[in-house]
């Protein structure tokens, strides 16, 4: 990855992301962190139009080294919860998802914590195998996103394993240690998220052991 | 927004909308008022296939400042309804949806608003929070969309902090400030009606706090 | 339409039903009449990737006039129920789809008629209100594609108003004036359809007066 | 097919096949069989993304005979798979789907074996007609994808006429004797996976005889 422009990429996982229905409406979007420096988008814009000089250049600790061309621009209120995975999981790349999969998987679950099991995608996620019972935390919902900061951190060390965090009513965050793993774990849990979704509606029980 | 040519937009736009079902047909559209000047699709057209030179341009009261360069382009019969947001709500930019979401939430909804509360993507829509109870007049459809025109506007009178009015059995319109803004709503609108919906699916009322 | 490429339309048409999912498998495709001469696709080949010389061009009684580069393509199986609209209904544009919504929509409805009423994108189907009682006639399917024939003509007889005939466990053919009517009333009908199986689904009768 | 560059076509399909949400996660793919010769993609990597250079090439005996130019690429995990199509049909082309069609039809699917009848893409099938009960063996997911082999290759064996094997609780294999066939089965078995599933969330048996 050293020889891709993260800013670049941004811009066109954003595109991507618009067209898997996991970024309208301006929510959502993807951070990277390379080489010590995080790249983040600006607060309400649509995604799918971001430009390379829409996006903020901030260090480890979160202070701003370099902000977009247009000054009206904000950082994203998702930073506090990027942080989250670049500072407990040294992540290279995060992502939010606003998928109605997402959306529904936290609807349809009882209480705190998405599980399913003996499903292949689960394979595309790092140290999870078929016969796994996958554990995905789900946190409630605030007003404000900065709030879910502590929620989040607070599920991430409960669920060591786990590389997403659900929020109720709201969507997902998934990390990776590069833009590759996160989008490919993203695209599995989305994937899983929706499956579940779908087993409700037929009766079945996503969790269960076949 | 000074800066971008509202035609090549609103081409852009319409066929952006074709991809996300909302404007399939025929149906739908996008009107669009910058500087004290209304650009206007003509009726009947297919929108992913719109022109530049197809479109109407008009002023505040109504009048047409310059026709198409196509003879037989008459103004889209929208046209009244466009104008109550202009009017109304001095919008600078006017979407109209056909998308299933919108004619579904407008069938599983009894009574005449459709209403959800603690959804994420409620907080794209201006003045409107996580917890508050999103309310969206339904009008009854007629069969020729100038009659809608009176209902439509009652709506928004009733209804003043609503940036969109259903119509049953037919879709939604839905304003902005600008063209950002009035997408931004639209997205966020159809995802919740679409979720809505799933939720009705469900056995979950998306008006019931959680 | 004069001054449009028949045979270009044809590949781009084809590639975008393509994504619409109407066409995929080879199935379902599109065939113009223009100024007396009919363009045809070959039979069985993927319709996104079809190219203009791939292209039958034929005359109004169906005699071949010119054959595609590549000998090995035949004449699509669709060819005499195309004709029957060509025929009966001095069509430009004859258009048949195997959409998902279509066959659904052929497999919830009992007896022989699609019915559904109130619904706005009723009225981009030509002579159709939105107070009306739409009907579309539906005739079984069988093994052999031009088995269909003389059920379709007589279906297009008793129901001289209709603009499609379903094909139950197959699909739709629809045609209009010319390319632009057979598309829209294509696109109209396919929203119908799956309005009317989403409606099924939710416990709503599609043909029952609001 | 002779003058076509087979790995530039892998590249091609897998980004359609991306498109189509076959291959989302890394999972999935496509392997050909040209000339004695095969080509084969990485494990593990994003595929709407996968590059010419990537792709192996392989003799008849599995034997490799140019790797990657990226040292870190592994031969796919379904290597074992595809090969069963090759030696014991010999199959031009393989082709593996996550679809959540091909997942969903496992697991409303009572026994080992998909069914249906009487729907009009069975005749995109090779060898099938519309009155045909069609058949499609499934056999049940392993831990490690390369366990499957055996399983998979009796499944053939019993089902000499079927040109796919589902695996339950993960998606299915597909082939035909060059690439145009297999993705067109693909895409036909994928329409009638999903065709079924619908069926059975509307109360209706896609192996019942209407």
């Amino acid at each position: 990855m050293s020889n891709e422009n993260p800013k670049r990429l941004i811009v066109e996982l954003c595109r991507q992301f618009y067209g898997l229905g996991w970024v309208s409406g301006t929510g959502g979007g993807i951070s990277l962190r390379v080489d010590g420096r995080v790249y983040l988008a600006p607060s309400g814009v649509q995604k799918e139009r971001i430009a390379e000089d829409d996006l903020f250049e901030l260090d480890d600790a979160g202070n701003v080294l370099r902000t977009p061309e247009n000054p009206a621009l904000r950082e994203s209120a998702c930073k506090p919860l990027f942080y989250n995975a670049f500072r407990l999981r040294d992540a290279g790349a995060v992502l939010h998802s606003h998928s109605q999969n997402a959306l529904l998987a936290t609807l349809v679950t009882r209480g705190d914590v998405f599980r399913c099991t003996h499903l292949e995608m689960m394979k595309g996620l790092r140290g999870v195998g078929y016969h796994d019972m996958l554990e995905v935390p789900i946190i409630e919902n605030t007003a404000h996103e900065c709030d879910l900061e502590r929620d989040m951190a607070g599920a991430m060390l409960r669920f060591p394993r786990a590389n997403a965090v659900l929020v109720r009513r709201h969507g997902v965050y998934v990390w990776g240690r590069d833009w590759v793993e996160a989008k490919t774990q993203a695209e599995c849990y989305d994937y899983l998220f929706g499956a579940a979704v779908r087993m409700h509606e037929l009766g079945l029980d996503p969790a269960a052991r076949p």
